[in-house]
Protein backbone atom coordinates (compact mmCIF):
# COMPACT_ATOMS: atom_id res chain seq x y z
CA UNK A 1 0.00 0.00 0.00
CA UNK A 2 2.52 2.00 0.97
CA UNK A 3 4.30 2.24 -2.26
CA UNK A 4 1.15 4.15 -3.84
CA UNK A 5 1.95 6.92 -1.09
CA UNK A 6 4.37 9.79 -1.69
CA UNK A 7 5.52 12.61 0.56
CA UNK A 8 7.57 15.70 -0.03
CA UNK A 9 8.62 17.05 3.09
CA UNK A 10 10.70 19.64 4.74
CA UNK A 11 12.75 18.58 7.87
CA UNK A 12 12.05 20.61 11.53
CA UNK A 13 8.41 21.32 9.92
CA UNK A 14 5.47 20.41 12.44
CA UNK A 15 3.16 19.64 9.90
CA UNK A 16 5.25 17.49 8.06
CA UNK A 17 6.48 15.92 11.15
CA UNK A 18 2.72 14.85 12.16
CA UNK A 19 2.29 13.16 8.69
CA UNK A 20 5.35 11.12 9.18
CA UNK A 21 4.38 9.74 12.41
CA UNK A 22 1.34 8.74 11.37
CA UNK A 23 2.42 6.66 8.45
CA UNK A 24 5.00 4.79 11.44
CA UNK A 25 2.15 4.54 13.45
CA UNK A 26 0.13 2.33 11.14
CA UNK A 27 2.93 0.67 9.78
CA UNK A 28 2.85 2.27 6.52
CA UNK A 29 6.50 1.44 5.35
CA UNK A 30 8.30 1.98 1.53
CA UNK A 31 6.47 5.06 1.01
CA UNK A 32 7.95 7.62 -1.43
CA UNK A 33 9.71 10.43 -0.28
CA UNK A 34 11.81 13.14 -0.92
CA UNK A 35 13.26 15.93 1.66
CA UNK A 36 13.22 19.37 0.32
CA UNK A 37 15.16 22.45 1.54
CA UNK A 38 13.05 25.36 2.96
CA UNK A 39 16.52 27.33 3.00
CA UNK A 40 16.67 26.49 -0.83
CA UNK A 41 13.15 27.46 -1.80
CA UNK A 42 12.19 24.06 -2.76
CA UNK A 43 9.19 24.20 -1.33
CA UNK A 44 7.98 26.60 -4.14
CA UNK A 45 9.31 24.12 -7.01
CA UNK A 46 7.75 22.71 -9.78
CA UNK A 47 6.61 19.47 -7.76
CA UNK A 48 5.17 21.12 -4.78
CA UNK A 49 3.13 23.33 -6.64
CA UNK A 50 2.20 20.79 -8.89
CA UNK A 51 0.47 18.91 -5.86
CA UNK A 52 0.18 21.67 -3.46
CA UNK A 53 -0.68 24.84 -5.20
CA UNK A 54 0.27 27.22 -1.91
CA UNK A 55 3.90 26.12 -2.54
CA UNK A 56 4.17 24.34 1.03
CA UNK A 57 4.98 20.91 2.56
CA UNK A 58 3.97 18.78 3.14
CA UNK A 59 2.89 17.93 0.01
CA UNK A 60 1.43 14.14 0.24
CA UNK A 61 -0.89 11.64 -1.98
CA UNK A 62 -2.24 8.44 -1.79
CA UNK A 63 -2.73 7.00 -5.52
CA UNK A 64 -4.04 10.36 -7.01
CA UNK A 65 -5.60 11.45 -3.91
CA UNK A 66 -3.99 14.72 -2.82
CA UNK A 67 -3.55 15.36 0.71
CA UNK A 68 -1.63 18.01 1.58
CA UNK A 69 -3.07 19.53 4.62
CA UNK A 70 -1.44 17.64 7.30
CA UNK A 71 -4.64 17.02 9.49
CA UNK A 72 -6.49 16.08 6.22
CA UNK A 73 -3.66 13.56 6.04
CA UNK A 74 -3.35 12.22 9.17
CA UNK A 75 -6.98 11.68 9.80
CA UNK A 76 -7.55 10.08 6.48
CA UNK A 77 -4.57 7.86 6.94
CA UNK A 78 -6.10 6.41 10.19
CA UNK A 79 -9.36 6.00 8.53
CA UNK A 80 -8.75 4.18 5.58
CA UNK A 81 -5.75 2.10 7.80
CA UNK A 82 -8.09 1.39 10.57
CA UNK A 83 -7.14 -2.05 11.41
CA UNK A 84 -3.58 -1.79 10.45
CA UNK A 85 -0.80 -0.30 13.22
CA UNK A 86 -2.04 1.56 16.46
CA UNK A 87 -5.14 2.51 16.61
CA UNK A 88 -5.07 6.51 16.68
CA UNK A 89 -8.86 7.35 17.89
CA UNK A 90 -10.14 5.89 21.01
CA UNK A 91 -12.96 4.30 20.87
CA UNK A 92 -14.56 5.86 24.59
CA UNK A 93 -16.82 8.84 23.60
CA UNK A 94 -15.56 10.76 26.68
CA UNK A 95 -11.90 9.95 25.39
CA UNK A 96 -12.76 10.81 21.83
CA UNK A 97 -14.24 13.80 22.45
CA UNK A 98 -11.57 15.29 24.54
CA UNK A 99 -9.04 13.68 21.88
CA UNK A 100 -10.64 15.71 19.21
CA UNK A 101 -10.70 18.68 21.34
CA UNK A 102 -6.69 19.07 22.00
CA UNK A 103 -6.06 17.92 18.81
CA UNK A 104 -7.55 21.07 17.53
CA UNK A 105 -6.32 23.56 19.71
CA UNK A 106 -3.11 22.30 19.12
CA UNK A 107 -3.67 24.80 15.96
CA UNK A 108 -4.40 27.77 18.70
CA UNK A 109 -0.75 26.64 19.96
CA UNK A 110 0.78 26.87 16.63
CA UNK A 111 -0.61 29.43 15.56
CA UNK A 112 0.40 31.38 18.48
CA UNK A 113 4.26 29.73 18.44
CA UNK A 114 4.41 30.63 15.04
CA UNK A 115 3.40 34.50 15.54
CA UNK A 116 6.65 34.77 17.84
CA UNK A 117 9.00 32.26 15.67
CA UNK A 118 8.42 33.91 12.69
CA UNK A 119 7.64 37.58 13.58
CA UNK A 120 10.71 38.44 11.67
CA UNK A 121 10.49 36.53 8.77
CA UNK A 122 6.67 36.94 8.35
CA UNK A 123 6.71 40.93 9.07
CA UNK A 124 8.42 43.33 6.32
CA UNK A 125 11.24 45.33 8.75
CA UNK A 126 9.25 48.53 8.29
CA UNK A 127 5.82 47.19 9.75
CA UNK A 128 7.83 45.40 12.81
CA UNK A 129 7.03 46.97 16.22
CA UNK A 130 8.38 46.04 20.18
CA UNK A 131 4.74 45.94 21.48
CA UNK A 132 3.56 42.76 19.16
CA UNK A 133 6.78 41.16 19.68
CA UNK A 134 5.59 41.74 23.14
CA UNK A 135 2.10 40.86 23.08
CA UNK A 136 2.76 38.18 21.18
CA UNK A 137 5.37 36.30 23.67
CA UNK A 138 2.65 37.21 26.48
CA UNK A 139 -0.16 34.89 24.09
CA UNK A 140 1.89 32.21 23.51
CA UNK A 141 3.05 32.22 27.59
CA UNK A 142 -0.63 32.49 28.32
CA UNK A 143 -1.49 29.73 25.98
CA UNK A 144 1.61 27.43 27.06
CA UNK A 145 -0.27 27.95 30.76
CA UNK A 146 -3.03 26.88 29.54
CA UNK A 147 -1.24 23.31 28.15
CA UNK A 148 0.74 23.08 31.37
CA UNK A 149 -2.51 22.92 33.22
CA UNK A 150 -3.97 20.30 30.37
CA UNK A 151 -1.03 18.03 31.25
CA UNK A 152 -1.23 18.53 35.40
CA UNK A 153 -4.68 17.33 35.10
CA UNK A 154 -4.40 14.60 32.21
CA UNK A 155 -5.64 11.43 32.82
CA UNK A 156 -2.79 9.48 31.59
CA UNK A 157 1.20 10.07 30.08
CA UNK A 158 -0.81 11.67 26.94
CA UNK A 159 -2.59 14.57 25.81
CA UNK A 160 -5.61 12.78 25.89
CA UNK A 161 -5.07 10.62 28.24
CA UNK A 162 -4.26 6.97 28.76
CA UNK A 163 -3.20 6.08 24.91
CA UNK A 164 -1.33 7.35 21.91
CA UNK A 165 -3.72 9.66 19.55
CA UNK A 166 -4.14 11.53 17.00
CA UNK A 167 -3.84 14.67 19.55
CA UNK A 168 -0.51 13.53 20.14
CA UNK A 169 0.18 13.57 16.51
CA UNK A 170 -0.31 17.56 16.44
CA UNK A 171 0.87 18.56 19.78
CA UNK A 172 3.99 16.64 20.06
CA UNK A 173 5.82 18.13 17.04
CA UNK A 174 4.80 21.77 18.46
CA UNK A 175 6.22 21.15 21.92
CA UNK A 176 9.30 19.81 19.99
CA UNK A 177 9.84 22.70 18.26
CA UNK A 178 9.27 24.87 21.36
CA UNK A 179 12.49 23.63 22.55
CA UNK A 180 14.20 23.81 19.55
CA UNK A 181 13.85 27.67 19.89
CA UNK A 182 15.12 27.76 23.04
CA UNK A 183 11.91 26.87 25.74
CA UNK A 184 12.85 26.34 29.13
CA UNK A 185 11.81 22.91 30.91
CA UNK A 186 11.94 24.29 34.08
CA UNK A 187 9.10 26.42 34.15
CA UNK A 188 6.40 24.36 32.63
CA UNK A 189 7.60 21.26 34.19
CA UNK A 190 4.27 19.05 32.56
CA UNK A 191 5.31 20.03 29.43
CA UNK A 192 8.83 18.76 29.55
CA UNK A 193 7.99 15.34 31.36
CA UNK A 194 5.54 15.13 28.37
CA UNK A 195 8.67 16.10 25.86
CA UNK A 196 10.58 13.36 27.56
CA UNK A 197 8.48 10.51 27.77
CA UNK A 198 7.78 10.74 23.86
CA UNK A 199 11.21 11.62 22.25
CA UNK A 200 11.77 8.35 22.34
CA UNK A 201 8.65 6.58 21.06
CA UNK A 202 9.25 4.26 17.90
CA UNK A 203 7.40 6.57 15.81
CA UNK A 204 8.84 10.04 16.88
CA UNK A 205 12.23 9.25 17.13
CA UNK A 206 12.10 7.50 13.55
CA UNK A 207 11.28 10.43 12.21
CA UNK A 208 12.97 12.92 14.00
CA UNK A 209 13.90 16.02 11.82
CA UNK A 210 17.48 14.87 10.50
CA UNK A 211 18.33 18.68 10.40
CA UNK A 212 17.74 18.51 14.27
CA UNK A 213 20.11 15.87 14.20
CA UNK A 214 23.12 17.52 12.06
CA UNK A 215 22.70 20.58 14.13
CA UNK A 216 21.96 20.17 17.32
CA UNK A 217 22.56 23.91 18.54
CA UNK A 218 18.92 25.08 19.26
CA UNK A 219 17.78 28.77 19.39
CA UNK A 220 17.23 31.39 22.07
CA UNK A 221 14.18 33.55 20.90
CA UNK A 222 11.41 31.52 23.84
CA UNK A 223 13.99 31.30 26.28
CA UNK A 224 12.40 34.01 28.40
CA UNK A 225 9.30 32.82 27.88
CA UNK B 1 -30.04 12.79 23.11
CA UNK B 2 -29.55 16.83 22.26
CA UNK B 3 -31.53 17.26 25.50
CA UNK B 4 -27.73 16.47 26.98
CA UNK B 5 -26.27 18.99 24.78
CA UNK B 6 -25.46 22.59 25.40
CA UNK B 7 -24.39 25.68 22.53
CA UNK B 8 -23.03 28.92 23.52
CA UNK B 9 -23.01 31.11 20.37
CA UNK B 10 -22.42 34.35 19.01
CA UNK B 11 -24.77 35.60 15.44
CA UNK B 12 -22.59 35.54 12.47
CA UNK B 13 -19.52 33.68 14.13
CA UNK B 14 -18.76 31.11 11.09
CA UNK B 15 -17.21 28.55 14.11
CA UNK B 16 -20.90 28.43 15.68
CA UNK B 17 -22.67 27.97 12.58
CA UNK B 18 -20.55 25.13 11.46
CA UNK B 19 -22.08 23.23 14.79
CA UNK B 20 -25.28 24.44 14.45
CA UNK B 21 -25.52 23.39 10.60
CA UNK B 22 -24.24 19.99 11.86
CA UNK B 23 -26.59 19.72 15.08
CA UNK B 24 -29.16 20.20 12.00
CA UNK B 25 -27.98 17.66 9.53
CA UNK B 26 -27.63 15.26 12.55
CA UNK B 27 -31.56 16.08 12.91
CA UNK B 28 -30.13 16.55 16.56
CA UNK B 29 -33.30 18.46 17.65
CA UNK B 30 -33.77 20.21 21.09
CA UNK B 31 -30.49 21.33 22.63
CA UNK B 32 -29.80 23.90 25.51
CA UNK B 33 -28.61 26.92 23.57
CA UNK B 34 -28.23 30.77 24.30
CA UNK B 35 -27.57 33.25 22.00
CA UNK B 36 -24.57 35.63 23.51
CA UNK B 37 -23.68 38.77 22.36
CA UNK B 38 -19.88 39.47 20.76
CA UNK B 39 -20.58 43.38 21.00
CA UNK B 40 -22.08 43.35 24.36
CA UNK B 41 -18.27 40.89 25.65
CA UNK B 42 -20.48 38.00 27.03
CA UNK B 43 -18.04 35.55 25.08
CA UNK B 44 -15.78 36.62 28.10
CA UNK B 45 -18.83 35.71 30.75
CA UNK B 46 -18.22 33.60 33.47
CA UNK B 47 -20.45 30.98 31.95
CA UNK B 48 -18.61 31.17 28.84
CA UNK B 49 -14.93 31.11 30.35
CA UNK B 50 -15.84 28.10 32.80
CA UNK B 51 -16.65 25.79 29.65
CA UNK B 52 -13.88 27.65 27.55
CA UNK B 53 -11.27 29.13 28.72
CA UNK B 54 -9.82 31.09 25.83
CA UNK B 55 -13.49 33.09 26.23
CA UNK B 56 -14.36 32.34 22.78
CA UNK B 57 -17.72 30.86 21.14
CA UNK B 58 -18.66 28.59 20.38
CA UNK B 59 -19.05 26.76 23.96
CA UNK B 60 -20.57 23.32 23.30
CA UNK B 61 -21.01 20.39 25.54
CA UNK B 62 -22.67 17.30 24.96
CA UNK B 63 -22.90 15.31 28.57
CA UNK B 64 -20.01 16.18 30.53
CA UNK B 65 -17.59 16.09 27.35
CA UNK B 66 -16.55 19.64 26.08
CA UNK B 67 -16.12 20.37 22.43
CA UNK B 68 -15.28 24.18 21.95
CA UNK B 69 -13.09 23.71 18.63
CA UNK B 70 -15.48 23.71 16.33
CA UNK B 71 -13.91 21.07 13.79
CA UNK B 72 -13.67 18.85 17.02
CA UNK B 73 -17.61 19.68 17.70
CA UNK B 74 -18.40 18.97 14.06
CA UNK B 75 -16.49 15.28 13.83
CA UNK B 76 -17.91 13.88 17.37
CA UNK B 77 -20.62 14.68 16.48
CA UNK B 78 -20.90 12.99 12.79
CA UNK B 79 -18.72 9.86 14.70
CA UNK B 80 -21.51 9.58 17.37
CA UNK B 81 -24.53 10.05 15.14
CA UNK B 82 -23.35 8.44 12.42
CA UNK B 83 -26.50 6.62 11.25
CA UNK B 84 -28.85 9.84 12.40
CA UNK B 85 -29.76 11.95 10.22
CA UNK B 86 -27.33 13.14 7.02
CA UNK B 87 -24.00 11.40 6.67
CA UNK B 88 -21.64 13.74 6.42
CA UNK B 89 -18.35 11.85 5.68
CA UNK B 90 -18.74 10.40 2.18
CA UNK B 91 -17.34 6.71 2.16
CA UNK B 92 -15.77 6.22 -1.18
CA UNK B 93 -12.24 6.88 -0.14
CA UNK B 94 -11.37 9.47 -3.60
CA UNK B 95 -14.20 11.44 -2.55
CA UNK B 96 -13.45 11.33 1.50
CA UNK B 97 -9.66 12.22 0.44
CA UNK B 98 -10.79 15.27 -1.18
CA UNK B 99 -13.71 15.99 1.96
CA UNK B 100 -10.82 16.33 4.48
CA UNK B 101 -8.48 18.38 1.98
CA UNK B 102 -11.09 20.78 1.00
CA UNK B 103 -11.85 20.81 5.02
CA UNK B 104 -8.91 21.47 6.23
CA UNK B 105 -7.63 24.09 3.25
CA UNK B 106 -10.63 26.20 4.59
CA UNK B 107 -8.83 27.05 7.59
CA UNK B 108 -6.67 28.98 5.36
CA UNK B 109 -9.29 30.69 3.82
CA UNK B 110 -10.88 31.64 7.20
CA UNK B 111 -7.77 32.69 8.61
CA UNK B 112 -7.00 34.89 5.17
CA UNK B 113 -10.21 36.37 5.69
CA UNK B 114 -10.36 37.12 9.36
CA UNK B 115 -6.79 38.92 8.59
CA UNK B 116 -8.15 41.29 6.40
CA UNK B 117 -12.34 41.65 7.99
CA UNK B 118 -10.85 41.81 11.47
CA UNK B 119 -7.37 44.02 11.04
CA UNK B 120 -8.48 47.33 12.58
CA UNK B 121 -9.99 44.88 15.36
CA UNK B 122 -7.21 42.81 16.21
CA UNK B 123 -4.19 45.28 15.39
CA UNK B 124 -3.82 48.07 17.77
CA UNK B 125 -3.99 52.09 15.87
CA UNK B 126 0.14 52.23 16.18
CA UNK B 127 0.85 49.25 14.90
CA UNK B 128 -1.12 49.71 11.31
CA UNK B 129 0.32 50.03 8.26
CA UNK B 130 -1.69 50.23 4.38
CA UNK B 131 1.20 48.19 3.06
CA UNK B 132 -0.37 45.09 5.32
CA UNK B 133 -3.93 45.23 4.67
CA UNK B 134 -2.88 45.79 0.73
CA UNK B 135 -0.79 42.24 1.15
CA UNK B 136 -3.56 40.76 3.47
CA UNK B 137 -6.34 41.44 0.67
CA UNK B 138 -3.96 40.39 -2.02
CA UNK B 139 -3.61 36.95 -0.28
CA UNK B 140 -6.80 37.04 0.39
CA UNK B 141 -8.23 37.51 -3.19
CA UNK B 142 -5.49 34.69 -4.14
CA UNK B 143 -7.00 32.22 -1.97
CA UNK B 144 -10.41 32.94 -3.07
CA UNK B 145 -9.06 33.06 -6.78
CA UNK B 146 -8.08 28.93 -5.64
CA UNK B 147 -11.35 27.96 -4.21
CA UNK B 148 -13.07 29.77 -6.98
CA UNK B 149 -11.03 27.34 -9.00
CA UNK B 150 -11.77 24.34 -7.05
CA UNK B 151 -15.55 24.24 -7.86
CA UNK B 152 -15.10 25.32 -11.58
CA UNK B 153 -13.43 21.92 -10.99
CA UNK B 154 -15.85 20.16 -8.81
CA UNK B 155 -17.80 17.04 -10.12
CA UNK B 156 -20.87 18.57 -8.44
CA UNK B 157 -22.29 21.55 -6.57
CA UNK B 158 -20.76 20.82 -3.34
CA UNK B 159 -17.17 21.11 -2.39
CA UNK B 160 -16.15 17.51 -2.25
CA UNK B 161 -18.24 16.55 -5.03
CA UNK B 162 -21.81 15.23 -5.34
CA UNK B 163 -22.76 14.99 -1.53
CA UNK B 164 -22.79 17.55 1.29
CA UNK B 165 -20.33 16.97 3.54
CA UNK B 166 -18.44 18.58 6.28
CA UNK B 167 -16.17 20.03 3.81
CA UNK B 168 -19.37 22.27 3.15
CA UNK B 169 -20.33 22.67 6.95
CA UNK B 170 -16.65 24.41 6.82
CA UNK B 171 -16.72 26.35 3.93
CA UNK B 172 -19.83 27.94 3.67
CA UNK B 173 -20.29 29.86 6.48
CA UNK B 174 -16.58 31.35 5.47
CA UNK B 175 -18.89 31.63 2.08
CA UNK B 176 -21.12 33.86 3.78
CA UNK B 177 -19.47 35.71 5.92
CA UNK B 178 -17.33 37.23 2.85
CA UNK B 179 -20.50 38.50 0.99
CA UNK B 180 -21.90 40.04 4.32
CA UNK B 181 -18.83 42.08 4.00
CA UNK B 182 -19.57 43.14 0.26
CA UNK B 183 -17.78 40.09 -1.47
CA UNK B 184 -18.80 41.01 -5.26
CA UNK B 185 -20.90 37.77 -7.30
CA UNK B 186 -19.75 38.99 -10.23
CA UNK B 187 -16.14 38.51 -9.83
CA UNK B 188 -15.99 34.93 -8.78
CA UNK B 189 -19.33 33.32 -10.61
CA UNK B 190 -18.71 29.67 -9.24
CA UNK B 191 -18.38 31.00 -5.65
CA UNK B 192 -21.60 33.06 -6.57
CA UNK B 193 -23.39 29.88 -7.59
CA UNK B 194 -22.43 27.99 -4.91
CA UNK B 195 -23.91 30.57 -2.61
CA UNK B 196 -27.04 30.65 -3.59
CA UNK B 197 -27.72 26.75 -4.22
CA UNK B 198 -26.56 26.33 -0.41
CA UNK B 199 -27.84 29.02 1.28
CA UNK B 200 -31.53 27.48 1.30
CA UNK B 201 -30.68 24.13 2.51
CA UNK B 202 -32.54 23.85 5.48
CA UNK B 203 -29.82 22.99 7.91
CA UNK B 204 -28.41 26.25 6.63
CA UNK B 205 -31.48 28.41 6.42
CA UNK B 206 -33.00 27.34 9.78
CA UNK B 207 -29.51 28.20 11.83
CA UNK B 208 -28.98 31.90 10.06
CA UNK B 209 -27.44 34.30 11.67
CA UNK B 210 -30.47 35.89 13.18
CA UNK B 211 -28.40 39.53 13.23
CA UNK B 212 -28.08 39.32 9.39
CA UNK B 213 -32.24 38.63 9.34
CA UNK B 214 -32.25 41.54 11.67
CA UNK B 215 -29.86 43.85 9.59
CA UNK B 216 -30.05 42.99 5.79
CA UNK B 217 -27.48 45.53 5.60
CA UNK B 218 -23.73 44.88 4.28
CA UNK B 219 -20.34 46.45 4.87
CA UNK B 220 -18.26 47.20 2.59
CA UNK B 221 -15.33 45.99 3.32
CA UNK B 222 -14.40 43.64 0.55
CA UNK B 223 -16.02 45.26 -2.12
CA UNK B 224 -12.86 45.86 -4.11
CA UNK B 225 -11.39 41.86 -4.03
Amino acid sequence: MAKEMTLLWGSGSPPCWRVMIVLEEKNLKGYNQKLLSFEKGEHKSAQVMEMNPRGQLPAFKHKDRVLNESYAACIYLESQFQSQGNKLIPECPAEQAMMYQRMFEANTLSQKMADVIYYTWKVPEAERHDSAVKRNKEALAAELKLWEGYMQKASGPFVAGKTFSLADVMVFPAIAYLYRFGFCEERYPKLAAYHNSLKDRPSIKTSWPPTWLENPQTQDILKDL
